[in-house]
């Protein structure tokens, strides 16, 4: 008899009852070979006493066991695994496999084996990151206290369930009157579909206007995540120099006259990577070729927020007749990335198609959290949130910057950004990134090898350094231990 | 002159200061055409006296002008519009639209444009759904005690960031644990990915497994969503028919014949919309044709948590040797439709494919929330939820059932589910689900039209009857009200 004792092990604490666990065990041994098509199982009695349970626990098992179709009860002779099962014999899930096998066990389209995931900076400590806001500033407390107010409404009971893939209808409300305040786009909730950050924005408008093969134009040095969203789709992207005004759209306008585009993608403040502002001048051109040439214009402005000298350009879309522009915006970049919450405006019937497409991506969202999020947006908590922080950004900007310019002069160019949580860094061609990077972290540093800005067109030995995310002194140190490495 | 003390609004409570309110106001006048090319504007003493600000706010307003590039200043003349803009006549956003105009303003992928939304349930007062849990008996006050908890820590902060594609390696771990527990799967946190509900994982999944005119096979009767997630990427759905033991894995064998497939999906227990549980043999079967033919099996077992005579089959996943199955769950559609969290469970290589995809739609999870959960799975909250609401639920299914049995009989044919949170009822013949839709909401139900759950192969008269979001007194009064219409 095989040593049940040891291979049946029960947990009394398990939500399953005993006599299910007892049939699972069995199920294990069947099916991973070790009980045989025909084996006899042992008598009730005899693995009641072997494994410490009651006699009718084991019957309870073996009716179980008999019901799933594992077993048969053969009178006078006992129960018996059946013969007929096409066991084959079982294996753990192997450790995990970074690299696929030679052989698949099914065929999938393997195209993002090589795509190297974004870096996770929740465990990380002193970190010059991309440009994201600090965390230390975000009005978690206050988002909580609305989120929990509102859960324990019984109104509010009801955002727990299915709602609309649009999005709360309330913050739609409150986005669209935050936008009309801050940068005179005038849109009806209708417009806006709320979204899980400005990546799903690009995501949805990429899947509604792209298909294999078609031209979108971009920036030379472009954001990656958006390239490669645009990829994912087959299409093919167009690249479009970029200059201290922006995207050249004397350029595009010749690109133009040779082949057709289905849309152009743009960061007007601040391009990605280099922070450049694109011009009034260059907008309005823009505007008028995409209604000449019936293009899209994905209009990414996760940026608007935070101008220093209060002065940003009015985007695309205030200005757009003809509804050509997709707007595309983010309450994630602006308060913390983990709070997944962004917006995109459209003419009507585009946002509601991005709506059903989303509801095969992801249903809806979170709708306790963005009613939340309204409320912070209605009771001016996200206005002092933003006059707070830019502040405290303006004050980073400019340390930052004198720091970079007194002790790197030597080994980094850059431009004060008018807005933005980055600075645009060229470091001295000497200087290999990918080895500064590793240097850095031995010094407790976590700085980016500068891959991500790069693209088969751009190879700029440039990172964008985040000024926001460290205060005074960390910022010191940080860039102290720069300097070591350099 | 212009009514510029009629046509510049400025907002003393706006976050934006007076002098880029009034450039605005300039703006929208030059842009919308008011103000034509080379008009001239009126003197900063002038206009200040008009609208009623200094003097010195007008001439920054100018200033702000100018350095956008809308207007210049001509010395001893005054300040001009500039006369190379390329201005067009300008127009508010039109009222909302429903239906694409006959000339959008550029061209794209419109197949979503007659596709139903999904219900909005969030405002509905008494419901027949389709079998959502009662989100009254949802932990969110303890989901937000721990929430609130984490965020206030200086390492919850920290959770703020950018994290993982994959989601929370905490709650990776906490499920890995309970599906251990409750289902007999054995995987490593790296085999997880953390989704926003089932339905992520069924878009991910069809987005790496089907190209253009593949064949995933499905059930006769399917679900609509997981159809149309397929039909979205072009795939070829090859109906395979559902019995009470569930899919026919015989008539798939056969199909398997005549051609070859890249996917199987299946809804082991229970199948969506009939409730029908795979029997054990067909399960064996399946795993081992998918083995031989190298198929991917889908496995969405949402409703595994809800069984009430306590014996729910273990699912493929547990059984499957070869690491053909792609396993999908829900922790959204057990405990709020609104609190989006899923799992996606497979090996390691396509998991982490699944997670670079993810990154390009929506880059990653809400991590606090992911964290808060982690936090219930692994101090027994939601354990305690599940014995809770399984003894509530059956109470209901009970309750509802006997009501359907004594005032339906002529109208409704039905079995007791086993498990899940729905009675999939079929009405008789003689009645038009649709108008009895139209009646009930007259009658202050809200219940469904049945058009779900039909498709080009499938148009049983039925609906699914969600029994376990109304109390005793709802279910009397609801099916009272639907007593009276039919």
């Amino acid at each position: 008899m095989l040593p049940y004792k040891s291979l049946i092990q029960l947990d009394r604490n398990s939500p399953l009852s005993l006599h299910i666990q007892v049939c699972n065990s069995f199920i294990a041994l069947i099916s991973n070979g070790t009980l045989q098509p025909s084996a006899l199982l042992p008598s009730s009695r005899v693995l009641a006493e072997l494994i410490g349970i009651h006699r009718n626990t084991v019957k309870l098992a073996y009716e179980e066991l008999i019901s799933q179709g594992w077993a048969d009860s053969v009178p006078r002779k006992g129960i018996f695994v059946l013969s007929k099962l096409p066991v084959i014999s079982r294996r753990r899930l192997p450790e995990p496999q970074r690299e696929p096998r030679q052989q698949d066990p099914f065929k999938w389209k393997n195209k993002f084996a090589g795509f190297t995931p974004g870096r996770n900076l929740q465990t990380a400590k002193l970190t010059i990151d991309d440009g994201f806001p600090d965390v230390r500033l975000t009005p978690i407390d206050e988002l909580m206290r609305e989120y929990r107010s509102i859960s324990r409404k019984s109104y509010g009971r009801n955002f727990l369930k299915y709602g609309s893939a649009k999005g709360s209808e309330h913050l739609r409300s409150s986005i669209a009157h935050y936008l009309y305040h801050t940068r005179g786009i005038t849109v009806s909730p209708e417009n806006i579909l709320i979204t899980k950050g400005s990546q799903m924005g690009i995501y949805l408008a990429a899947q509604l206007l792209l298909n294999n093969a078609d031209n979108i134009a971009v920036g030379v040095s472009n954001y990656l995540h958006s390239d490669n969203t645009f990829l994912h789709q087959d299409a093919k992207l167009i690249r479009i120099p970029v200059d201290e005004y922006g995207m050249d759209i004397d350029h595009l306008e010749k690109v133009l006259r040779r082949r057709s585009i289905k849309a152009v993608y743009v960061i007007p403040h601040h391009h990605f990577p280099t922070t450049v502002t694109l011009s009034m001048e260059r907008r309005l051109k823009l505007l008028k070729l995409a209604k000449e040439h019936r293009f899209a214009i994905i209009e990414d402005d996760y940026d608007f927020d935070f101008h220093y000298e209060n002065k940003p350009y009015l985007p695309l879309a205030s200005i757009d007749h003809h509804q050509n522009v997709i707007y595309i915006g983010s309450v994630t970049k602006t308060v913390a990335p983990a709070l997944r919450i962004g917006f995109m405006i459209g003419h009507t019937p585009f946002i509601n198609a991005a709506a059903s497409l989303r509801e095969l991506i992801d249903k809806q969202g979170d709708t306790v959290l963005e009613e939340a999020f309204a409320v912070l947006f209605d009771n001016g908590e996200m206005e002092r949130y933003f006059r707070k922080t830019i502040k405290i950004y303006k004050e980073r900007r400019d340390l930052f910057c004198k720091i970079l310019q007194a002790d790197f002069s030597n080994t980094i160019k850059f431009k004060i950004p008018e807005g933005g949580l980055a600075v645009w860094a060229q470091f001295d061609q000497k200087i290999n990134l990918g080895k500064l990077a590793e240097r850095a972290v031995k010094n407790g540093l976590l700085i980016d090898d500068g891959n991500f800005y790069k693209n088969e067109s751009f190879s700029a030995n440039g990172l964008r350094m985040g000024f926001a995310s460290l205060n005074a002194t960390e910022m010191v140190t940080a860039l102290e231990k720069l300097k070591q490495v350099i």
